[in-house]
Formats: structure tokens, sequence, C-alpha cells
């Protein structure tokens, strides 16, 4: 078989690096980039080069921001009696979508013992400093990790740490998914559809 | 809601350009590549910005290659009296991985009226010149064109330009795909495979 020119194969080894991209598709990433002009390539070189300038972290809610304190965690219109934990910045994206209008916490990450990651390794310990210092009568934090075991279990060690924190805890509902059928839903889910049922 | 820091929004807008990436997975990507230590993104802008560099089309088969005329077209060890017409360059990996040791021809695309291409810009011209200039007795001129609509109308057309050429044409087998499922498979290929049957 004969070799792919070095950076045709280059690129295709870098974009097959990339989360959710296996060779195949790697090849046809660069090979349509082949076939575009060369400011295409020009672009999306630029534009990977420049991702993290002028980025920061921001110092209250750890998410990825242009200034510091971040747009979110700077605007007054926003409720600031409710702090939606996440795991990482881009589930902030999705609570933005489904249109969540409090503030947010990045703790950056998961209880993973598999991984190496310890309780230490999240921002947990910049929550509660955040808790102390807010001015807020009544604060709700809403638990927003990933419906997962390690989820659950970094929920539930974060709800433990807040044991001497006057807050109100709350965690994001468990139930089917709109749209979802019932007869495909796992036990697990359809278990805590039922648990968590509503008045009708 | 709120807005996404301007160098993540234009690089999701860029990776959201690629085929088979929604901005779902282009947010996904870039959010991997933020958790990466810079080097990361450099090594990937840098890999973009040089892809093209060096790199030539072979004025024999119209791939891509970093010489010319390239690997493949110079390698005394191919056979010289088979060339495979293909669609593309990505299609050359694919025949290339499946074994093939003889020439292609990249026509550079598909006869397709809806996207307003047609014969006069596919290299077909070359293909016939290369035939007249080779010095076998009887080549083979392998259609792998894909087996859509537009595939199989190219190839007729190919065939019918190639009519005064002394060259023998075959066509690549539209059949069952190995690790298939009869079941699963459409009426088209199976009348498809009907037809084509081998003694066992």
């Amino acid at each position: 078989m004969s070799k792919l020119p070095k950076t045709i194969q280059d690129l295709i080894d870098e974009f097959a690096k990339l989360p959710g991209i296996g060779p195949k598709s790697a090849a046809r990433l660069v090979f349509y980039l082949l076939a575009k002009p060369n400011r295409t390539t020009e672009e999306l070189s630029q534009t990977v080069s420049d991702l993290k300038k002028n980025l920061k972290t921001c110092k209250v809610c750890f998410n990825y921001s242009e200034s510091d304190p971040c747009d979110i965690c700077s605007d007054e219109r926003r409720r600031r009696d409710k702090i939606c934990v996440v795991e990482e910045p881009l589930d902030v994206i999705a609570l933005e979508k489904a249109g969540f209008d409090g503030l947010y916490h990045v703790i950056g990450g998961i209880i993973s013992p598999i991984n190496g990651i310890g309780p230490e390794h999240l921002r947990i310990g910049q929550l509660i400093d955040r808790i102390k210092e807010a001015d807020s009568a009544q604060i709700e934090i809403i638990l927003a990790m990933n419906p997962s075991i390690e989820g659950e279990a970094t929920a539930a060690y974060i709800c433990q740490r807040l044991e001497n924190c006057d807050v109100k805890i709350t965690q994001l509902a468990r139930g089917l998914p709109v749209g979802g059928d019932l007869e495909y839903a796992d036990e697990i889910t359809l278990s805590k559809s039922l648990e968590g049922r509503k008045g009708f």
C-alpha cells in the first residue's frame, strides 16, 4: 500500500486525536479541506491558533471568559440567589440554552478514583467560599452533575461538604426525556420518573 | 442567553463548517482543545497550515502527491495494464487498503447536473490521452465510481467516450457487502447480487 503524502497523514493523525473522530472521518475532513481554496485552511489554522488568546478563566465561576468576572457573573439582571454547580464549561452552554437565569459554578470535573481525580481536584472549596461571601439571604445550590454513577457520587459528596452552609440544595430532576419513548426508557430512568411523579 | 467568548464561538463556527460535524460536536471539539495544553492547539494550527505545503497534483493520475509523477505512478512494481478510474483521492486510499496493485486515474468528481458538474469538468480527456500514450498491449480500465445513480451515469458516459480506445472496460462488482445481513440488504443490491452470482 502506498503511503499518503506526509502533510496529509499528519493532519489525519491530528484530527483523529480529537474526541468522536476516527481515522476514516479524519481522512474525510482532510480531503474536504484539500478540495477547498487555500483561504479555508488558512482561516481554520488561524482560528485554532487564536482560540486561547484573550481567554481567561472567571475567578468567580471558573467558566471560560473574555473578562474576569465573566459576562454571566457580572450581569446584574441574573438571579444571584441560584448557583448551578456543573462539571465543565460545556454544561453551561446547555443550561444557558435551556434558559437558566441564575449563576454557575464550574467545579472542573467529577470525582473519579479510576482516573485519579479526587475531591481535592475540584473547585468545591471555592464554592464554599463563594457561598460564605454571598450577600443573598437564602442561596439555592442546584447540583447539575451528569446523571451517571460518578455524577451522583460527586453530587452526594458536595452535598455533604455544604452541610454547614445555610443553603438550599436541589438537584436536576431525573425522568423521561421529552420526546422519548416510554417503551425504550431504561429501568432506572423509569423508576426515577415514577419516584419523582407530580400532580397533573 | 449569554454569548460565548468570541474566539470560542469562532472556532465552533469553523469546525461546524466541516462535513459531518454539527454545532454540538463542534462545541465538544473546541472545549476538548480548551482543556488541553497550549501545545495541542499550536500543533493542530501548524498542521492545518502546513497541509498544502509541498503538495502537488500528479499530472498523470491527478491524485495528491509530494512528487510528480506520484509514488504510485512511478512505482515500477505496480501493474501498468490496469487503470482504476475513481471519483476522488479518498477513493484511492480505500482501494489501496483493499490491495489494488495497478494505477489510478482521479477524474475529480461525478457528472451531476444539479450541482452544475458536466463531463467537461472531469478529467476524461486526460484519461483518453493517457490510454493512447500507454505502451501496454491491452489496458483494462476499471470503473470504480460510487454505486449511486450519478456514479452509474458517469461510468456509462466514460464507457461511451472510450468506445474508440482499444481497452477492456470493467466495473467493480455490486453485491452483498461482506459481513452484511441478507435480510437487511436493499432490493437493488440483492437483485444485483443475484445477477452477478458466481459458480461455487
